[in-house]
């Protein structure tokens, strides 16, 4: 546990140090739960995405994109049940002016106390539960009060009543939400995407983009952020194929996992959860192993026709799709995917520290290449004898392709950890033979091995090994 | 104008006819200026994104990207200036509940009223424009009142005071603001991204994302949208040479316009305004011939010192660079360009109706090849004899590499009607000389030929033809 702990902070720390993550207006202070992606951080995440979106639209006849607004009218947010039941439980101290959850105050007070009375934990729990189910807020404020919790900092009982609070931001003199999820936008828009691209059933509409929630605890750098990112799909179904649906997503999305972010199988596991959402009939997760434990990084939901009903019932339009004279409302499964808890899944599991033949260490992220933020780096052996030129040459003339570094800042030795650092996989060095033959060494980040060979064959090389196609084609024909 | 009017109407019917645009919240009655991309508008704008952050990031080894969140610290917000004078006029109308901004009233009223009085028209704007200058509110009622304004609607004088209007969203419960613009989030990471990235004066950050503005008057399609996309780069200089970097920046810009889209170069001019933005010491717009009218596309100012000074006020911290043991603050050139108004401004111009050899009319939207949504379409000839199997296989083999759609819903006549309204470059028609010879017929959008290539050529004439490189080689080697 202590060296997980150890190993978190040191993560964030190499984020934020080497260009990837820095925590939002850090010049005053920092925004609780929120972050910005630095230069190496944005091109990391733009990989992703643009992997996700290529996998999820081009490779798929039959799923079309979409990008709708953060800001949509608020019957949107009453017909998706967002407004009445989007709610976390709330209680706060009033002598520390803090805030907690109540039901995680009465897990963390049960683990701690009856470790040696496992009766007792279970009954305590299950009271929990049946409140919790009941939505029984007094019963639950009963259960703190006679445990005697008391608040970790302050230590004493003085709590307010247990209310619900509304996650979603709401904008002051208007009637605005920011979306907290976006696939709202996509079930809005049902009829425009049916009838512009003529979709027949079965079929998918997928979106990225930001929402946000005002999470009462948000925390664990990046994983539950207010301010975040999401790579939804809802796809559309006869509703008779439910199950078929959902069993295809979710074998379909764990093997994407894995095929993208070559780790041990065993980081990843499936999960059917029974704390469902309010708008799902059933649903999955996929777990990943972070360093703080299992956690979900996708949900694969069936949300059958809750919202297009609900639409249905609050616009007066027609939801349905009218096929063979008959018509009907469609059953939608849901794949969610957290795009910055993807970012953390596949940094943390990049992220190394090795053992040199030499006694030192280095500390290497060993991205996907085709996820890498720069995928080479061109370096003059020395700073002299007209190498920097032929150096800079080669890279304005590869640029043009692929996303490069030049460098010549520092020792070669330094200028390749740097590139390890940043999960670069290629650098290539020009020498004096560069001057004679024309060819570099080309210097593997992985297993640190150098071969030369010729400055023509570079693009080849890096369009063959650090680009999607290999891993597109892996996907679609094995699907 | 009527012409231009009726055009622009078309427009975005065709917008949401063939799913490029669609009004946000549609179901749900809309809501004011605020739009959804569609299936073909977010491929579309996503090809203007990646050609805009390569030609950025890529290109230029001194440019780096960032990805800041959209809430950030109130701190933020009182050093940019935004909270004091992020301000627009505003005057409500008692009757008619409107609310409108107190200078155009008059604008309009004079420009309607004295036609033929050119003087007193003069005098009229010369005493708002002194008004405006010392900020003096009633000064500007008073006008009103003089001129007898009425409510277009109701027809009555019945007005408000003249009061600001901070154009920021705020959230309720929390000091939190929606980013006016994404240029903050660089400003307060300058120094994160200086040390994590080792960059040098003169050198840039860029960034792509959302802004939030409560404009008192929204309108023109996705011209001036409540929510909208920005595409901002800072760059960061030694303060002695303002002038050679601004200069260098209004002419890079302009030229990147005029080769992204290759429309007669009276589309496009530069002019300098006087009408600055608070935080401005002199800046440019960069204009389009839009369908109404010349406007704003993208602004290049120079920020000089101001953001980095007051965030220095504000936060404590030093915000400087340290070179030859002299320190200083470095100024900034910013080119700020507004995502949604280009691509406004490529749709309008790409948008065409031609007159065909038959008498019969087309609709084609001739989008430079590498923004296309879709860059090939492949059909069969017809729905038997293998013809669409071939086909099938031949879309499913090339989906990996391009962005590609298959066919087979109508006569060949009306797929090729379809994929020229949304600006398909190439559509590869199987038939049965197919069987024998492994060729397809090729029909290019813009004059419509057909010639006959081999199944093995469609991925490199798509490389070499829809894709970025050659326009980036043009770019970079021409600058």
């Amino acid at each position: 546990m202590k060296k997980c702990n150890y190993f978190f902070e040191f993560l964030i720390s190499h984020a934020k140090v080497y260009g990837f993550i820095f925590p939002s207006s850090e010049i005053y202070g920092g925004l609780n739960a929120i972050y910005d992606y630095g230069p190496h951080g944005v091109e990391l995440k733009n990989n992703i995405k643009e992997f996700w979106w290529k996998s999820m639209t081009q490779l798929h006849e039959n799923i079309v994109g979409i990008d709708s607004s953060i800001l949509m009218h608020s019957d949107i947010w009453r017909a998706s049940g967002h407004i009445d039941k989007f709610n976390e439980l709330l209680i706060d101290h009033k002598d520390s002016k803090k805030r907690y959850r109540p039901e995680i105050l009465i897990q963390k007070y049960v683990e701690k106390n009856f470790l040696n009375d496992p009766k007792k934990k279970e009954e305590i729990l299950s009271r929990l539960s049946q409140s919790l189910k009941k939505k029984n807020l007094l019963d639950i404020k009963v259960l703190i009060d006679e445990l005697c919790i008391c608040d970790p900092i302050f230590k004493t009982k003085n709590w307010t009543e247990i209310r619900n609070f509304n996650m979603m931001f709401k904008i002051i003199e208007k009637d605005l939400f920011l979306r907290p999820e976006t696939a709202q936008g996509i079930f809005s828009n049902f009829h425009n995407i049916v009838k512009s691209n003529r979709m027949k059933i079965p079929f998918g509409i997928a979106q990225i983009g930001k929402s946000f929630r005002n999470e009462i605890i948000a925390r664990k750098f990046i994983f539950r952020m207010r301010e975040f990112e999401q790579m939804e799909m809802q796809f559309f179904i006869l509703p008779k194929e439910e199950i078929k649906w959902y069993n295809y997503w979710k074998k379909s999305r764990l093997k994407w996992h894995l095929d993208l972010n070559l780790v041990n199988k065993k980081y990843y596991r499936l999960c059917d959860h029974d704390h469902l959402a309010h708008y799902a009939s059933f649903g999955s997760d996929i777990e990943f192993h972070f360093p703080f434990g299992f956690q979900e990084i996708e949900g694969i939901h069936s949300r059958r026709d809750f919202d297009l009903k609900n639409h249905e019932f609050f616009s007066k339009k027609k939801f349905r799709i009218f096929e063979l004279e008959k018509n009907y409302i469609p059953y939608v499964i849901e794949t969610s995917l957290g795009l910055d808890r993807l970012f953390l899944a596949i940094f943390s599991s990049s992220l190394k520290e090795e053992e040199l033949k030499n006694g030192k260490k280095r500390i290497v992220l060993k991205l996907p290449y085709c996820l890498s933020p720069i995928k080479a780096a061109i370096f003059p052996l020395v700073k002299k004898n007209g190498l920097p030129e032929i150096a800079k040459k080669i890279f304005h003339d590869i640029k043009i392709h692929h996303r490069l570094v030049y460098d010549e800042k520092e020792s070669i030795g330094k200028l390749y950890r740097r590139q390890d650092a940043i999960g670069t996989p290629f650098c290539f060095t020009v020498d004096y033979d560069t001057i004679k033959t024309d060819t570099v060494t080309m210097r593997n980040r992985d297993n640190m091995k150098q071969k030369r060979i010729h400055i023509k064959e570079i693009p080849k090389i890096l369009e063959k090994k650090t680009g999607f196609k290999k891993i597109l084609k892996k996907l679609f024909y094995s699907t």
